[in-house]
């Protein structure tokens, strides 16, 4: 791990250097990462690059290709989730030139992708109202350390019983100053806020 | 490792000797293993027992034990999966005399949990429609070992987009001998197959 932990480092004082946003996402299988990359990738006019880490197939960068956005896949073969040395060596096969944005979509794990820094700016938790409102509380790590936390699938709220406030409040009792927005990435609900807050994240960074 | 293998394989030998099935479900955060739980402990007519692992929280637990059905929970306090050492620790504190299936619902994880032996007879897969189809494949190592794939929140089919023949080709291509059930825990729907199926596993074990 310590060695793993130096090149999350060295990783991050090169996008430091290149002005780079890298945000790792993070959520369970199923929470709706790629179909909300998909989203924010379409609408959010910057010049984006993704990584995509799964433990087996290369679905999810089938995908995201379809954008046009340049993607890697990393295949961790069982592993739980990605590590800085997997990031580093899909960046020797990427050109970074002009990106203002680099996604990493972690694999799909609530529990242990959190753990791991892959010198990223931060992390953000995605959970989807179908797993149900008690998921903070019961994976509190991730939630705890989020720079945001998305909640997707809104638009199923009304036919299942989600109990929204009791949702936030467990976000907010973990995590006071995590942003926080509610999206249905298929009909675009909400996108358009989680972009302007990228929008001034990726400002930042290039300053 | 190799020391919790050996704990695994005690506990096995000595639910052997008591015709006790031990059952360990399995899937991602949210999947509906609780849900299941319920509904299968209030319809199923046998006598259980209970084993919650969770990160944090027992609210699972606690919606168990509504049921009348003994329950512990175990908390991995940022633990990924259960190990059998843990089983073998909760099981000084339950009384199993006349118990006929010991359910273990695993921490909501659809990676790590599939690799650690806890004893079990054998291990049960749960996907979510919600997840999407596409979770087989992504996640191949459960679905390969799993003596049963239970798809839950069926009802929830029909206001997705949710490819049953992909989904359960998947599976068979991973895994054809695992039995297939397609469930909606709250409604009912399904509920008598798989306790079916688990009357007949608990009827083999016991003779």
């Amino acid at each position: 791990m310590a060695a793993d932990e130096k090149i999350a480092m060295r990783l991050r004082g090169e996008l430091e250097k290149s002005g780079i946003l890298m945000v790792n996402l993070i959520g369970s299988p199923g929470a709706g990462k790629t179909t909300l990359l998909e989203a924010t990738l379409k609408k959010g006019g910057f010049r984006s690059a993704v990584i995509e880490g799964d433990v087996a197939t290369s679905r999810d960068a089938e995908r995201i290709a379809l954008t046009g956005t340049p993607v890697i896949q990393i295949n961790t073969h069982g592993g739980c989730h990605l590590e800085a040395n997997l990031i580093e060596k899909a960046l020797l096969e990427m050109d970074l030139e002009g990106v203002d944005v680099l996604f990493i979509e972690n694999v799909g794990n609530l529990v242990c992708p959190a753990e791991f820094d892959l010198g990223e700016d931060f992390k953000i938790a995605v959970c989807s109202v179908p797993e149900g409102p008690d998921k903070p509380l019961k994976y509190p790590h991730l939630i705890s350390m989020a720079k945001a936390v998305i909640l997707t699938k809104v638009d199923l709220a009304e036919y299942l019983e989600f109990d929204m406030k009791l949702f936030w409040n467990d976000v907010i009792s973990l995590n006071p100053n995590a942003s926080r927005f509610e999206v249905a990435s298929t009909s675009g609900a909400g996108i358009d806020e989680w972009i302007s807050f990228l929008s001034a994240c990726i400002e930042a960074k290039s300053k």
